[in-house]
């Protein structure tokens, strides 16, 4: 028996992204963002409230990094979403460490063992809302969540996701199938 | 210590989400796409290579549904990835069934647990793909995937998330934390 919900989106899994700016200043902020994602071979998007730092943020500089909170850095995570960067340096409060990225003019918080490193392509205001897109110019990943042939492990790294309705963290579990292979029973 | 990977991105969780829409025969059809995610409040965002067959669908119809697969729906959710519905009605073959929306013009699968109803709000040609907004009109859950709240249970859904690393599927895990609220320990 299916029943109607109303209007009010429940996707799963929404990631949980970090995304790091400098201001004019180079002062290096953070936000986290659930309404976003891969839109191209090598593009993320990401859809932000007008007001925030990051958006300002992100029109001077053109670039951000974009790490993938896990469970080693949620609380962290949260952190980054509970507070504006207006109101204080999030990044000298929760005492993480800069590096300033080698390939765009964006902080990589170093806490963060997966980080995409980004230039902004588009910046286009829609529903309300700043959307985004990125130009993935690098993956960097701590060796740890590397497997034996170099490429990132995702069992390892555990990303989190965002559980909407309970308002909560889930994590990211055990493989359950193979893409582009399992549903040849039904060809 | 952190190493380079390329500019292939790795984001995660990306969701598997299910998009359904008629032809102008109304022949049902659908594929599945982990390059999209919520946009709004009250919005999907989805990106599609041009040449789809949904892609001709949404510019007819300008409406889909969304479903999220699952654990129980995977091999149905990857056989609509793997063959074009230009080639064959996958909706016969798969043998599912579908009742028309009642909110929007577009084939609802009976199988999937959870769908969106969608009317589409925008259409545009961005970096080779089609990138398209949909306003969600209602959302529908089967009954059993409901809490004790009428809300729907994320751990009863299991939806599944795409491992671009792997090519393979992992299915979301339980709450390993708090939103807006864990991350407090740091204010």
């Amino acid at each position: 028996m299916k029943k109607n919900l109303g209007n009010t989106p429940i996707v799963a899994p929404l990631p949980v992204l970090i995304v790091a700016t400098y201001d004019e200043q180079d002062t290096p902020n953070a936000m986290n963002v659930a309404w976003g994602g891969q839109c191209g071979y090598h593009h993320v998007a990401l859809n932000l409230a007008l007001g925030h730092k990051t958006t300002e943020n992100l029109k001077h500089k053109k670039a951000f990094t974009l790490s993938i909170a896990n469970v080693e850095t949620l609380v962290l995570s949260d952190y980054f979403g509970l507070v504006s960067g207006r109101k204080e340096n999030k990044i000298e409060k929760a005492g993480v460490h800069i590096t300033h990225s080698e390939f765009v003019d964006a902080p990589v918080i170093d806490e963060y063992p997966l980080t995409l490193e980004c230039k902004v392509v588009e910046m286009q205001e829609a529903l309300g809302e700043m959307h985004v897109v990125g130009e993935v110019v690098n993956v960097q990943a701590d060796e740890s969540m590397l497997n034996t042939q170099g490429k990132v492990d995702l069992g390892k790294l555990q990303p989190i996701s965002f559980d909407s309705v309970l308002r909560a963290y889930r994590v990211l579990g055990e493989v359950v199938g193979k893409a582009f292979k399992d549903g040849s029973t039904l060809l």
